[in-house]
């Protein structure tokens, strides 16, 4: 894998994050394939649409052909359905990513960047900073299959043993964090940065459950895409996996405060019972992107929670 | 889960570890459902048979109807044929468990103890003895729906947070070193030992790639049977997974010692060039299952050669 990067294909483009690599593919004169359910929200000349599911065969194969680099961050489910029906999450998720992986071999693609989860993957921890060597207990069916995907991603890459594959895919896992930014789905309910904001705008009171202490991991959506372009450029890179995270925890009540800044005024804050199933902490160790990537995320937590106020407030239905 | 173990149901009990577990199960009483393609190689009125595969829907239904306990061996690949179609292991074998777990909680069984690969689901390690906790990054497919299996197991947990299942199945994995002894198939060639003593009673020479200091774990099957059976009994090991090993790595130059030191001659061995992906090591840590299992292996290496070699000279193809 060379640093250039050529003809790309982006599974789930027309989502959050897709939408946020999408944005910064073009603007470096790098022509994206989206293949998607739904289009990007943005029309540009060097992007073009393959609408439909990447687990509809003669349309991924269509969409691969002559494709360099492909980002796999289509997923069919989140934590909520993926537990409702762990089955169905396998099947999509794991056969489908499995099935991708031959599709690139067959179609001489070079490079897979994986989205994984940082959030789920790892499972309860006591540690400060998560470094990707930590142990994997995931707790949620979302974070078992994501797991299996990585181990797949490791197994197609050409510098393991296995013998898989055809010699030629270099895989690379990604472990994101929390995005937050414009452009995220509130329906979702996937980041609490995200919903905050939302419900500050609308001046609708902020549920926080517990204390408010509970720290996690939030990273602008444009950094994780610097970092999915910076995954497909690395050379040393190949079958593993790198945490992508802002570095630092900051806690729900932290959040609140930077809202209160932005806005120049506190949001209402309920705070509710604490859910047993919330852990205290999950922050990731970046060193090794900092290292292996040459990446570091470079939007602080204040900057992105005026940008995606400044998002929210522009929406038509704020 | 109490002490006592009541109807049971094997899955893959015709085959090499399930059978020497079903004789070892009949002898203390219980009862044993067997549902494989194939029937054990012997009847006895505590056993009854059910003929076909557990991805069989209306036969595993039928099958897990009052079962308070499972046993899940069955698995439809090794490493070479996983290898060799990994999204077809990950169907069978993955899906399928999931699917088994998912009758389980509706027949309301107690106990699923499933059979895991300890020489696969680790992958390569510089450790001496590898403990459960120790990074599990395997490198074939076989190792892979292993290790998805085993995160399902603890999905469905009664003791995990996730809230899949139904709050009442407890879960084992046994993560089995490299099991040898009577009835092992020889033409799946899963054993060195097995292997050697097969060819040594037939006066065929033993080939070893490399120099025969690699190191294996090798453990008699009839061990491997009363850890499964202290497993579906023992409380305290919910969601977990436990090594099962003899404790200590022989290397196969010691294995043709203990032949030698049996048969009273020699057996003729051709050494050949190294294969890039044995490992050099692969031993488990068996503190685990001696502390919550209150098991231990008690079959020693010489002993095990002489009952092996002893099944190899009765069969009529010696
Ligand atoms: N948002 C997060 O908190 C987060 C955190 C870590 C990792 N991830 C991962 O990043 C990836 C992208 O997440 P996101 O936040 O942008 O989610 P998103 O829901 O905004 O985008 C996912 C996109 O995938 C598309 N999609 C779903 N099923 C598809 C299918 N069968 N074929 C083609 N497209 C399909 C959806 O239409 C959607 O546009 C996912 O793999 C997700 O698991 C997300
Ligand atoms: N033998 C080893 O070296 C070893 C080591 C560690 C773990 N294990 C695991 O232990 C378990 C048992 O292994 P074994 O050595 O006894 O293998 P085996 O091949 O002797 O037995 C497996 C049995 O499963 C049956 N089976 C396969 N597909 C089935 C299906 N769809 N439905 C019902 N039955 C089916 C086969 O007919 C066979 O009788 C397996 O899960 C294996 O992965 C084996």
């Amino acid at each position: 894998m060379s640093g250039s990067v050529g003809q790309v294909l982006v599974t789930g483009g027309g989502g959050f994050i897709g939408t946020a690599l999408t944005r910064l593919l073009l603007s470096q004169g790098i022509k994206v394939r989206n293949l998607d359910f739904v289009p990007n929200d943005f029309t540009a000349p060097g992007l073009r649409h393959f609408q439909g599911s990447f687990l509809d065969h003669g349309l991924t194969r269509e969409a691969m052909a002559g494709v360099d680099c492909l980002f796999h961050l289509a997923a069919t489910t989140f934590t909520r359905e993926a537990n409702q029906n762990p089955a169905r999450d396998a099947q999509e998720n794991i056969l489908g990513t499995l099935q991708l992986l031959d599709y690139a071999c067959e179609a001489g693609v070079k490079r897979v960047v994986f989205c994984s989860s940082g959030g789920t993957v790892y499972g309860p921890t006591d540690l400060d900073l998560i470094p990707e060597t930590a142990p994997t207990n995931p707790i949620s069916a979302y974070g078992i299959s994501k797991l299996a995907c990585e181990k797949y991603m490791r197994l197609y890459d050409a510098s393991s043993a296995s013998g898989v594959g055809n010699g030629a895919l270099s895989t690379v896992t990604l472990r994101v964090a929390n995005p937050y930014g414009a452009g995220q789905n509130i329906s979702k309910a996937q980041g609490a940065l995200t919903t905050f904001c939302h419900r500050a705008v609308r001046n609708e009171p902020i549920e926080i459950w517990g204390d408010g202490t509970v720290e996690r991991d939030y990273i602008d959506v444009r950094d994780v895409a610097t970092a999915l372009l910076a995954a497909a450029r690395a050379v040393k890179v190949s079958g593993t996996e790198i945490n992508i995270g802002s570095g630092r925890g900051a806690s729900l009540n932290e959040l609140v405060s930077g809202i209160t800044a932005q806005l120049g005024h506190a949001p209402t804050v309920t705070y509710r019972a604490a859910r047993s199933f919330d852990v205290p902490r999950n922050i990731l160790d970046i060193a090794k992107a900092k290292r292996a990537l040459d990446w570091e995320p470079v939007i602080g937590l204040r900057a992105g929670i005026a940008n995606l106020l400044a998002d929210m407030q522009s929406r038509p239905e704020a």
